[in-house]
């Protein structure tokens, strides 16, 4: 009785031995079998890793750094809140000239990511090389300004706001992105609105990155004056000192305000309206987003001027057409643009 | 004796099956868990452009640790020549826009010596203020244009060459600080002339690096062209592509040059002639020092446009002088250009 039981039970055990075995073996199969997904981002996680690998070995050899010198001027701030800068560009003549001085500003500037966005059916290879070779966080974007919206050759620049429509592509474009974001509306972050001509101090990101809601200062170089910029009394705008309808809501150039990106995403509607009277396409933007009142004066309260309208002389091509029509004009193979 | 073997045998029995249990149970945990890659399909490209975007800040902060700190396991490069560009400026409504951009770029220069020379009977305070806060190795110099040969309000800008007192001044002070350093005539570096208006890609600088005597480059936006540039055949330049005058024996914008210092150490008379004819200047200064045979052709054979000649307009001031007429004008207590 005793053996048939032992016998019973090594039967059992060796048959619950040899199927749990069989279990184990078939799971450990399973485990060891790779992500269908992982063959085709492969070459990209090897981009990231080797990058990850670079930043690290980069990151220790600073730290070796730091601590054989003294202390350093500040410790990287993970906290930065990043400035999202959104501008519209056009092909011409300077246009490589422009944005490559303008990336060399922005390449100073820590945690900025520059939306750049091409009045163009297409992606140009110009902008598209630029930006890869630039060093910079960037997001590439087009949009065609509508026919009836363009200026043409021989307009003045003031008869139609230009960059509309490029604009409010970067705005669509930033809302659809954070709101992948964890955090959804409520991430520090700034939005501003630097056009490709313009001349930027080091200076001003830094006074915009603290904006709450809407931040302002003085404009050098515009609407045919010194500057224009508000006017603060008891740390608060109370009027603007411009030379042109200081009546309107925000008499403020493009380039003297910057919004918090969590009001930008907390008012999805808000953005330019091309059909807007001249001198209120700002105020068309601004206007449901804030009052007078509400405004943040930067700049040591608007006493400097940290940003300058700058224009560039379209070039002339005189000799280049005279030598053109013999022939003998530039050849387009030397990359003058590209 | 039967009966303890069974009870040993459950025991065995007992204790594999819990064991074998829980491995069983973990491996089909394991198999639950989805596959990271849905997740980070399309952020993918997003981690890659931060990371490269961290990556350059983080190479560009080392670099300003290297250049203001010494003792280093690799010595950080000695033997790179030091490029001294000398520019001339004079005060104008742009100025201070003009220099901080320039200044922008220089600060992603190393081993560059700014070399700035105003056209004035003294040195301003906006220059000085500029200079001292822009984190560049600078001289600051300058040195009035004499009266009769001083552009006048209106004149075009092509009547008389402007800058040449203040690069000479720039040259005059070179040899005499060069020649106190240690190494005499032999010294490693470049020079430059960068005038105040004109776009510099940082790879630009770059390719001076090497000049041994003198080297040349095409110029974008110039002279009525898309680019003016010297011809290279057999890599030799064996002529010119420009809209005027393509005889004169140095056919090339100030921009499109760069001397050896040794050369400019070694010829203590060369200097830029403002009484040459038009077009001439860049000749006057040349022709002591090369032949053509001799220039040595940079970027890519002169096949890229590395430099632009970009101008900025002189901005309208007809709403401040309205204005001013009412006593409104811009504070200039406000600091619109320091």
């Amino acid at each position: 009785m005793a053996t048939r039981m032992k016998l019973k039970l090594k039967t059992v055990f060796l048959l619950y031995f040899m199927v749990s075995l069989l279990g184990l073996i078939y799971a450990l199969m399973q485990l060891g079998q790779r992500c269908d997904c992982t063959e085709h981002d492969f070459p990209k996680d090897r981009t990231i890793s080797r990058l990850r690998g670079e930043l690290h070995r980069l990151q220790e050899e600073m730290r070796k750094l730091e601590v054989t010198k003294q202390p350093l001027k500040q410790p990287a701030k993970p906290s930065l809140p990043t400035i999202f800068v959104i501008t519209p560009t056009y092909a011409r003549l300077v246009q490589k000239a422009e944005l490559t001085r303008m990336s060399q500003t922005f390449l100073h500037v820590p945690r900025l990511h520059w939306i750049l966005v091409e009045d163009s059916p297409h992606k140009t290879p110009l902008v598209t090389d630029l930006l890869m070779k630039s060093g910079l966080t960037y997001t590439h974007l087009h949009m065609p300004t509508a026919k009836d919206r363009k200026l043409q050759e021989g307009d003045p620049s003031w008869l139609k706001p230009r960059g509309v429509e490029q604009r409010n592509e970067g705005l669509r474009w930033l809302r659809e992105d954070r709101r992948a974001q964890p955090g959804g509306d409520n991430q520090q972050g700034v939005v501003y609105f630097a056009d490709d001509d313009n001349t930027y101090s080091l200076q001003l990101f830094e006074e915009m990155r603290s904006t709450q809601r809407v931040s302002v200062w003085p404009v050098g170089l515009v609407g045919g004056m010194k500057y224009e910029r508000p006017v603060v009394e008891g740390g608060k705008v109370v009027r603007f000192h411009t030379g042109w309808r200081p009546s309107r809501p925000f008499p403020i150039d493009m380039a003297g305000f910057a919004v918090s990106l969590k009001l930008v995403l907390a008012n999805p509607e808000a953005c330019f309206d091309g059909e807007a009277p001249m001198g209120l396409l700002e105020s068309s933007f601004l206007q449901g987003l804030v009052t007078m009142d509400e405004l943040e004066p930067k700049a040591d309260n608007c006493t400097k001027v940290l940003v300058w309208h700058t224009r560039t002389e379209k070039p002339k091509m005189k000799r280049e057409e005279a030598l053109q029509a013999q022939g003998l004009g530039s050849d387009p193979a030397v990359e003058h643009r590209l």
